[in-house]
């Protein structure tokens, strides 16, 4: 029944087209913008202050990603995220390396003190970072430590960090887990060869945010997001986004 | 003889390898490098006030895109556009998403005011915001409206446009329409899954630029670059530039 | 016995995934954090002035490309390297450019007053510049003056920048040259076309850092780089990095 649901929110993805507002890295940008396309979805990247909030108002969904944040994007991406709140536009957050440095961890507490996140997507060191738990980050991989979590620990910190936050939270890693406080939906299709390629976290929030452009359940469009990411990951890594792509995910 | 003139020029631009300096977007900015240096030109990306002037000097042709503008790129830009003008480089504007925020529109409006462009390479909603016309811009796409309109329509559209800004005009979109304000070249080979792929417009911009860098008939120089671009898309997607692929272009 | 040493390296940089800090261009960027993680080591992207130290203090290694510098990121620059000398961390730095603008110039006239490289990484033009010996640089190529010089004239360049920066030379090119002022080791497997790809001195210097981050060893560490460079470059081109890639570069 949830393969039914997701396989109607993509069709309904490819219908709508929605935009989807991007502000990101520039290690994996040009990625977040074949995959967006690739779903469905349109996306615009924007992160000047002069006009993020034009940008959020016409858009569907917003993707804040921190990955290689500056004092200049910062500012806009507090904007765009308090545009979005007003005007009723889903947020996917995505923490990247949250727990790396001070900057990053300061931004992630004033974003999610001024905008209320749809989504948050992360692994399981930046979840746990966000849910107020010890742990400790590698730059932008999940460290040693928390790869020896246990699925129960680690469903505790996806449910707590959702509860403390009032959304839903997407860890994803070897089995993603995704929940919005309550029964989480558990997921086992990554591969192991992911890790080893940039950006696939990041792929997988523009694919929450894209299919967030399409509903306003946002339990459903991050499991739809995170599932899709299984084959998303691969048909990314073999070429850039065309038809045959699109077709490979909708059958997924 | 067009065909003949292009495959010409093409030899020409491969022999040279002008210099063809890129104030671009950071989501398709590989993409942009690689085409460049697929087609036989040589890319340099620079976008900082401090240096653009020394770089715009040395090169052959000057392309701007606005794709993801920024306050401290916009005054690059415009210096690095009046430089081009005051040396005699041509300069190619991409107009992305214009339509789409007051920052984009502005920026346009100041660039065209203080640079004479040689090409305005967009799609028929950027083009017919340039020219002054009603449009309704969805990001970075062409508006469902503006689909709807007819060939004889976005002709008149482009060559308004051109004449406005006296330079040569390149509408590109199921069929794409080069002109100098005089009668239209026509074009009808792009395919319907480059919309799919990211930065098919910026990837053409840049070939155009990298003719003009070899030539200073502009008319020419655009209609090569939106031709060649039906088949570099198809390389650009399939794997980064390579001799053979060079080879495909000129066969075209 | 080289061949030996670098797969012993290979394998230690295998086993002990090195964090390494790149700020980098975002022309090639996606290409450098994927080279990194083909490798075997783990990438990470920060250059803003409020978290490198942070993000260096955490590293193995640091790379400096000022492919696509500005005011803002050569600030970064500095303090990051002047971090990483301050804590131990090799610094790789890869001088794109040089000789085309003043700021290029005066931002590595900068840099090596304030930081001292491991290793310097570049093409003839660039070390030729640093080296203080005239050079004629077009952009980012080197230029068709350079590549007349001599083998014999290169390897006296790459010696004398060596020995005036107290560093580690690698100078690519049909045959790369890698000293530190002592007798050169000279490799010629690179490929023609490799030029007609953005990025790839770009990713050499990033594996080189790769490298760094997991020996003391600079001259075996630049040299390991620049020869796994020769086929990374083909994989890179390829496809993005899975295991089967790494097991290329291990072969090689």
């Amino acid at each position: 029944m949830l393969k039914q649901q997701i396989k109607e929110l993509l069709l309904k993805v490819r219908a709508e087209s929605p935009l989807i507002h991007q502000i990101t890295n520039y290690v994996t940008v040009n990625d977040c913008a074949n995959i967006t396309l690739a779903v469905g979805a349109s996306p615009v990247m924007a992160d000047d202050i002069a006009e993020v909030a034009d940008i959020t108002s016409i858009s569907k969904a917003l993707a804040i990603n921190i990955g290689t944040l500056n004092a200049r994007t910062i500012e806009a991406m507090l904007l765009a995220g308090q545009t979005a709140n007003k005007v009723g536009v889903p947020v996917v957050i995505d923490p990247v390396g949250v727990g790396a440095s001070k900057l990053r961890n300061d931004t992630i507490k004033t974003l999610l003190k001024a905008v209320r996140p749809a989504v948050l997507r992360g692994n399981a060191s930046e979840i746990s970072f966000i849910a107020g738990i010890d742990s400790n980050t590698k730059g932008v991989d999940v460290s040693e430590n928390d790869k020896k979590n246990t699925l129960e620990k680690n469903i505790e910190i996806a449910k707590s960090c959702a509860i403390k936050h009032s959304c839903v939270v997407a860890m994803t890693g070897i089995i993603d887990i995704i929940t919005d406080g309550g029964k989480p939906i558990c997921i086992e299709n990554g591969h192991a060869s992911m890790s080893k390629i940039t950006g696939t976290g990041c792929m997988c929030s523009a694919l929450v945010a894209s299919f967030c452009g399409a509903t306003t359940d946002y339990l459903l469009a991050a499991t739809a997001g995170v599932m899709s990411m299984g084959i998303a990951g691969e048909l990314a890594a073999s070429a850039k986004g065309t038809g045959s792509q699109r077709t490979g995910i909708i059958d997924a």
